[in-house]
């Protein structure tokens, strides 16, 4: 497919550049594979789009909802020729996606890759990308589906996406990514791949683990026929709704950022028993010292996310 | 204020038989209080509506929004004549609301609260209120903001409202405050106070207990400068909307059903030690397991709350 520079008419739309890309391969056409497919194609980003996915069903999606010019089931195939190749599997398939892609990569493609953990990915793209053309990111995106199905060419309008470049990775393959995420509405941040996985292990891994805990729980008190979830009021919905996500994209995650996560699981353990030896003991006043000092916090939350898209993310 | 029957002609509504009650007395006028009233005008279910709240700044704003035909700051005073009377305190001054209000009541007067632990309350009104004319309830809604400003005449459209009698409390009252209910739109069951009180500790108590410990988790981890707060995404976010909600309440709610929320917590601990002990172990199919379950669990809550207000509630 070949757009002729300007050729979008699109109300809302200025007369464009060339594309930035000429072919970009995404490899795993689920929610965010798919959405960027169809940002891109949106956006006039690249002359041509094409997927890969294991997963039958997903290409047919995939190809249906026109997130690619062309879905195959080989990562390699996908990837011939291609400019930008954007790794959209679950974090802990990304290893394994690289080295499938290596033998195919054009010599001057740049490899990204948009999973919730970067420490590993990096360390393997250090490893195996060359030339430093492998830039590590994590758009913070997502929604309670997973699949091509629930993708959407406005994912990423708002969003914030975080590259987290190495010492090894290049400059000019990290422009060209930032470009890619500007390009479909998203705001670049960097930081290092280290302090990703501790930010991330504390405001996104943790609560999610959390909220599979109190899922645990609450089920391990519902008795026949009268279950105790049709009470479930606002609390228990906004507080579980991140319980919907992806069991497979979760266990990766856990696992891919273990020691983060369950030193950030031992904070929160600890400010626990706090709240509970406080309940234990009686301690009006404590309490609302720390209740007071827990809304403060969330206010600057709110604060800070005013504008941003509404979804449950990884 | 006298509403002649069928004079309110607004749209969508039909001509009405005479209220439901002649004065209704509404004890503390903050958020769910001052709905109450909104919504009992709004319905023409009183013909005077009388306000008590001791914090000046709640008095004016009710009177300025309409919550009330008038709001004093005693009590007593308010219940004077009124043949319901709503106890819209915190649930830590409820039995002290009582007492005040007990020697200014009317002798066929009907008494009922909106309070979210009710095992306390209903031994109050058993204790103290005459002729099982107590009758504990709990309308499930609520926002993130308090106060009279945020108070709404939709409030309690498709909520639910749990009513909670003893076998002391009268059948005649308790019909009396299901007609409220049902006349503010809410769709009204009964439980006992015990079983509330367990049920509630599950779906809404432990849920904001976990929030807090989770926004103190964070706090502690936050460096000057860099707050990782700002990186809070959809996770972060919907789940701690709770902590949003009012100290004192949350404090009131902690020391009122203390032994159950402990209770919840320990099984809410022991299913976190699960978690922690599968990626501690590296268990991939483990955590997929246990994540499944969660969504599942999630999934039926969805379910059972479509249709229902998107509301922070207690």
């Amino acid at each position: 497919m070949t757009l002729a520079p300007g050729a979008d008419s699109s109300p809302g739309r200025t007369p464009r550049s060339p594309p930035l890309f000429d072919r970009v391969a995404i490899i795993g056409v689920g929610l965010i594979g798919g959405s960027v497919g169809l940002a891109c194609r949106a956006r006039g980003l690249a002359n041509e789009i094409r997927g890969a996915d294991p997963d039958t069903e997903h290409r047919k999606a995939a190809m249906a909802l026109g997130c690619a010019d062309e879905v195959v089931a080989d990562a390699g195939d996908a990837v011939e020729g291609a400019d930008l190749v954007v790794l959209a599997t679950p974090v802990g398939a990304i290893g394994r996606a690289l080295e499938q892609i290596l033998p195919h990569l054009a010599s001057a493609a740049v490899v990204t890759d948009v999973g919730s953990v970067k420490a590993p990915v990096a360390a393997a793209m250090d490893r195996l990308v060359p030339g430093g053309r492998g830039v590590p990111g994590h758009p913070i995106a997502g929604r309670e589906r997973s699949g091509p199905a629930a993708a959407s060419a406005d994912l990423f309008v708002g969003a914030r996406c975080v590259l987290t470049p190495t010492p090894a990775t290049g400059s000019a393959a990290v422009r060209l990514v930032r470009d890619l995420w500007k390009g479909l509405g998203a705001e670049v941040v960097e930081m290092s791949p280290e302090r990703h996985d501790q930010v991330f292990a504390a405001v996104s891994h943790l609560p999610h683990i959390v909220a599979y805990a109190l899922m645990g729980a609450i089920l391990d008190l519902a008795d026949d026929g009268d279950k105790v979830q049709q009470f479930a009021a606002g609390g228990l919905r906004d507080f579980t709704r991140v319980a919907m996500s992806h069991p497979v994209m979760w266990r990766d995650i856990c696992l891919a950022n273990r020691s983060q996560i369950l030193e950030m699981i031992e904070r929160f353990q600890t400010a626990l028993d706090q709240l509970v030896a406080l309940i234990r003991a009686e301690d009006g006043d404590g309490l609302c010292r720390q209740f007071s000092r827990a809304r403060t916090a969330r206010e600057s939350v709110g604060r800070s996310e005013e504008g941003g898209p509404s979804h449950a993310t990884s």
